[in-house]
């Protein structure tokens, strides 16, 4: 512990850090399992939030191995929520990132969902391609987007590739890249209380510029609307908040080493609660 | 959340409930799985602190269905870590809880260890008992008392006897039982980040009168003396404090339903950190 970092931090300073959603956008980001069979009470609120029976849906297949079959299921079932319009953008090769009929659903769409599957192949097939501008741009106007599982995963900046559950954070727990963006300065990881991956959160959320850390239960999801997130479905959001933490080891510590953070602040709230992301607190 | 409770304590009050040990006794509180085959960090610890090779250890086996085997294998390790006197107390039976023997060795012994097994067990067997008022009698005096994964569980004044892990916050998630009182005022969970305990860990803080829970991982132990915690071994301890937190739903929330807590302190602390019961912060 010599020498080991510690952290002090005016409330404007971390204010400043707050994540925000800047664009006119929506995102509903769910921890995976969300039910499709049942009351679908998160894809119905996708729905709702992306114009309702008269929605425009398109589903991302890109991160699955099985792009036919997970597409066709998601279609039916926005289809039995009323949608009239449903449409499948199955990019397997980055040169399908830039094919003129994907691009034309893309720009008439009212609400994007990025399925589950492996979230690296979201961004290598899709970062920096014509769809990935052509969506930032959408978002920035008003579009919804709604990611499951993978399609969550990929949300922020930098993304959790892959990682160990069940353990204590630690450097080596997990594996980051860039993710895409739309939610920048955050951590995000899902099925989290059923993998046990609060280690894994903190590990990724120590290690880079972010002061809020999301851990999304399947069937559950939070909806981001400009400076505030609802929590909707089954679970709970587990939010950790270290930008005002006293002490870290995080600069002093090798990979295999175990981390430490002194003085996180923690929220874990359910369905029906909002939390405030300027402020950083809990709506209640 | 409509007439959900708001909590808002001051300092000093929140001070006033923080669990310090007011006995000379140690406790040594061990998450489970603690090595036993090779550098023994937490065994070691526990001999060093029950007075090195003069201690006198007492194992006592009542939480395992296998007391011979266990026992003679506690045994076995003590003995290589160069302690001479080693007893087993085994209590099957209430009634084995006044056998004079048993009186006998604890009334001589430096160190107590609890196995791991059932929690219920310990309690069933040896609540109200001699030996129970024996050994808080000498852990007043200053006994060393340590505990593996069961015998963790039983160290406060309320224990988890079983619940469901991964999951989130629930009041149904636990059953709660009076445990041994050894440390009062706080919850503890063992095999926690192993286990994905989080959950488990917070419904059953939420419900009782105490403001600290303990998460202690596989082959980790907090150490406890007076107003201090000392962390050993592999793993991290997750301290959860919820005196100062804004809001929380237990009262107004039924079984089956999700619990809820804005504000809380978190702290994930590993080997060598330590943590001021009293202040409720992390030493560093």
């Amino acid at each position: 512990m010599v020498g080991a970092k510690s952290r002090e931090q005016s409330d404007e300073e971390s204010k400043q850090q707050s994540p925000v959603l800047k664009s006119q956008g929506q995102l509903i980001i769910i921890g995976g399992a969300e039910d499709k069979e049942g009351d679908c009470t998160i894809l119905r609120e996708f729905v709702r939030r992306a114009s309702g029976r008269g929605a425009k849906i398109a589903v991302m297949t890109v991160a699955t191995s099985l792009p036919g079959e997970v597409g066709s299921d998601y279609r039916d079932i926005f289809e039995r929520l009323g949608v009239e319009k449903v449409d499948i953008v199955d990019t397997e090769r980055r040169e399908d990132a830039s094919d003129p009929r994907y691009l034309e659903i893309l720009k008439e769409a009212t609400g994007v969902f990025f399925t589950g599957g492996d979230q690296a192949r979201v961004t290598d097939v899709l970062k920096d391609t014509e769809i990935d501008k052509l969506l930032h741009e959408r978002f920035a106007q008003g579009l919804v987007i709604a990611g499951t599982s993978a399609g969550a995963a990929m949300m922020p900046d930098i993304m959790i590739v892959e990682g160990e559950a069940e353990t204590n954070p630690r450097l080596e727990t997990v594996t980051l890249e860039p993710g895409m963006g739309f939610l920048p300065g955050v951590a995000i990881d899902q099925h989290f209380a059923q993998r046990g991956r609060l280690g894994r959160l903190i590990s990724a959320l120590i290690q880079q510029p972010a002061v809020l850390g999301f851990g999304i239960d399947e069937n559950t999801a939070i909806a981001v609307k400009e400076d505030e997130i609802e929590v909707i479905g089954e679970g709970a959001i587990t939010i950790i908040d270290v930008a005002n933490i006293t002490h870290t080891n995080v600069d002093e510590t090798l990979h295999d080493e175990s981390l430490a953070i002194c003085g996180a602040k923690l929220h874990v709230i359910p369905h029906g609660y909002r939390f405030d992301l300027r402020k950083r607190e809990c709506k209640c």
